[in-house]
């Protein structure tokens, strides 16, 4: 074992004892717990991962490490696209994947305790079996962990109706850096006892604790039917203002997402469906309910009155198809590095328009996917495999994020910062922000063993 | 100025040197801003009042008093019922009435920036010359500011339709103990950046910095009419479990309130209406949109299935006055002694349940008004105006928050903990929480100068 020096070696044998069966110290299952799903962060070689089953165990990793000042990554399903759950060189991999029990479902609260690790979309069938789901929905719906959900405050398709994962979080189970377990929140719709530690948790992205469990909320399955549609635009920037006009009008959409052309071309040679190529921008959407029908139609004349074409209006899930389509068509066709600004609904004209300059400024190619009801964008840069490459294309991304910020808006809408925006955060965090974030940091860590140097 | 030893008395000169219009030492005005609106809280004679006219006024007040050591309470509007602004004796008041400046109406990203002290209902009014509204409506809307509101994430009669306070805030202006300045937010529907300091310091009750301006949300107005309903029931229980069934079905009010006979009773003598009184408790409500005439049919026929009677539909806001004049005619009647604690909704008959349970045990009377929809009640406990007889109620106080707790709740649903619930907090809160709240004060405002000894 090349990569560990003695010390941390020989203090691991103490952990081995009190955990023997939870830990991992080498194989294929290392190596696939010390990544995530982002594309390039500094992840080192882990000293052991503890497959945590239950809060005692975290409890025990936890007062371990805090006790030999060994770094803590946490881990839910490794989905994330920041990394902030990859392993530090010489640090512990907490893994929540086996933390998977649904501990409750309570209909009549519209309540669910789950442990960290239970799969978002397990608890999503679960819920339905009561007549309820779970808004959270990340296009990682089938393989992210609600603690990581809760970790990275996730967004998804329908936050535009239903929230980011924040609004669905009413109490958590936490294991602070020493091991103490702390319960934030109540079952309650109203609580207003002491600091909100819930919301301060909620995207904490594994800096001040472990998530061990979580009541959340679920809602009713709207009644009625749902109906999806699709327009296509000649210009990205009528697209724009139509989704502004739509987010401020009556019929409100659960989905709204947008596709450039580049990216709408690059699906359909991967997963041809028969897409009619927009010469700009295709907006598709969903609206459900009663007047889904109707809505669906007031949605896509606003869009008729932008100059949207070739309109399709379908009662079945079809045309969101191509929206969970496209970060694999998308990576498979060089669009590598990519981001998640965020900008106010009344700015989309104008960001596309200035993601159009900094394309041509950089003379690269740039391909747009929003979350566009949430005005939230994830512009990806075209980029070949090679530091260089990633460097230019990382400068495009910087351009972009200040640019986001000078609208008024974020640098990530929804993936988080983890280790790979770590250096953006000045663009958007003045320094008494900064100086705070810190300070808890420290207050709540204070050996620093926590996901140490980055997300804040 | 007895009250003021020297070495206080001498470093203020250096603060009127900086702010000579802004401070106030003697007069009327100082006591009415050394008040709240609570009834008895443990208030002090302060060293001055600085009435705020700006930010910089704020960072040159905590600078000093962040120098000298003195402890600051901030004030809104003193509407607060838990003694939370109140002065401390030898303190400075930081009185946040006159920033108040509506900044900025913005239409199209449904926002408006407003100063601290602007009055919730002004900013109410200027939205809805854009055909928006501001969503929290705590029944002081009239007199309470938004700083306060958000400071301790006021909820209202709104709240089961519209979220709590939190749930309108996207960004702040704050001044932190030692003078600095931060911005917390963005102008977004979604941000993952950092930790959520936005939502740190709603509910914060001041003792993390002065919040001097937000960044809030808008809602349209709703389109279509509003009707306003009554149901009379028998049985209290049967009260809460109609609200519970109301609360999950599909037609949802906007409004859902409760009155026990006694609160009905003691309204109809002060305020005389016709209302028929009750023989257990009155159901009162507002549905608004297109559906609101067969959703006020689809919630009193729920009533009535749980025995409620006397059902009255109107297409006004008359029923709803009912509850708004509940306060002053409780407390003229020597229901004095009032209480804010939440239960899941599926608790309400239980709670209910329990609180019978509680007069009977102290054989003193408790009168009921909740804001049903949202399980949040406010229980008062008849007594007489003397210490002996206050220290009586606040032990079924106390009974009632650990009832509350003991099904999920807690023991604050809108009005905080300021000073006069600060000895409950250890009912609700485990060590853990306790600790890492006194870890961030004393991290965010090592001196302990804001608002010590309160809210946390
Ligand atoms: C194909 C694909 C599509 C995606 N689509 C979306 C999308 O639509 N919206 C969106 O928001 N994201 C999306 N993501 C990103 C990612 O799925 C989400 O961030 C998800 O919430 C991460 O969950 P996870 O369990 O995989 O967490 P991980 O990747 O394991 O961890 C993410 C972060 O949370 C921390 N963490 C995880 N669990 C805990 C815990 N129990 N306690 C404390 N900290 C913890 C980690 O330390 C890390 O910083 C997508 C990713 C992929 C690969
Ligand atoms: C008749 C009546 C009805 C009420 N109805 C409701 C109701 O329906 N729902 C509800 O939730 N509450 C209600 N309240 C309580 C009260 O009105 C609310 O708590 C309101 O939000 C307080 O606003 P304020 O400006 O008066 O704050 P204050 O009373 O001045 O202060 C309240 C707390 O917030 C802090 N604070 C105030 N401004 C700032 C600031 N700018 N920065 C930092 N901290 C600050 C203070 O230090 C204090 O701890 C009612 C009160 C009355 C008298």
């Amino acid at each position: 074992m090349p990569h560990t020096p003695l010390p941390e070696r020989h203090a691991l044998i103490e952990l081995k004892d009190q955990l023997p069966e939870q830990i991992v110290e080498a194989g294929p299952d290392l190596d696939r717990l010390a990544r995530d799903s982002s594309r390039y962060s500094p992840q080192g070689h882990p000293l052991a991962v503890v497959m945590a089953t239950c809060t005692d165990d975290v409890v025990t990793a936890l007062a371990w490490a805090n006790r030999h000042g060994v770094p803590v990554s946490v881990r839910g399903a490794g989905t994330g696209l920041a990394g902030g759950a990859v392993a530090y060189d010489q640090g512990l991999v907490i893994s929540m994947e086996r933390c998977n029990a649904i501990r409750q479902i309570d209909p009549v609260n519209r309540l669910a305790v789950v442990e960290a690790g239970v799969i978002t979309a397990d608890l999503d069938r679960a819920a339905r079996e009561h007549g309820l789901f779970f808004p959270p929905d990340p296009a990682s719906v089938e393989t992210s962990t609600v603690g990581g959900n809760i970790a990275t405050n996730a967004g998804g398709l329908r936050c535009i109706s239903h929230g980011v994962t924040r609004d669905s979080v009413a109490a958590l189970e936490v294991v602070l850096a020493d091991g103490r377990i702390m319960h934030t929140g109540t079952r309650t719709r109203k609580n207003v006892v002491g600091l909100d530690l819930t919301s301060l948790f909620v995207g904490s992205e594994g800096t001040l604790g472990v998530i061990t469990a979580a009541t959340v909320r679920l809602k009713p399955i709207p009644p009625g039917t749902s109906h999806t549609f699709r327009v296509n635009f000649d210009s990205i920037h009528a697209a724009g203002e139509a989704v502004t006009e739509i987010v401020n009008g009556e019929a409100q959409p659960e989905v709204l997402e947008l596709l450039d052309t580049h990216s709408v071309k690059t699906i359909e040679e991967f997963y041809p469906s028969g897409l009619t190529v927009p010469k700009a921008a295709l907006l598709i959407g969903q609206t459900v309910g009663h007047n889904a029908a109707d809505d669906a139609k007031a949605i896509t004349d606003i869009c008729a009155r932008h100059g949207g074409s070739d309109v399709v209006i379908a009662q079945s899930d079809e045309l969101l198809e191509a929206r969970r389509l496209a970060n694999p068509a998308l990576s498979a066709r060089g669009l590598r590095v990519s981001c998640d600004v965020g900008v106010p609904i009344g700015e989309l004209a104008n960001v596309f328009r200035g993601i159009d300059e900094i394309a041509a400024k950089h003379n690269r190619k740039i391909s747009i996917v929003a979350h566009a009801g949430d005005g939230n964008l994830h512009p990806t840069v075209e980029a070949g495999d090679t530091e260089a490459e990633y460097a230019a294309a990382e400068a495009v991304i910087v351009d972009i994020s200040q640019l986001a910020v000078s609208l008024g808006g974020t640098i990530s809408g929804e993936h988080g910062i983890g280790a790979v925006k770590h250096h953006e955060l000045p663009i958007q965090l003045d320094a008494a922000v900064l100086d705070t974030q810190r300070a808890i940091k420290q207050a709540l860590d204070p050996n620093g063993i926590l996901t140490p140097d980055r997300a804040i």
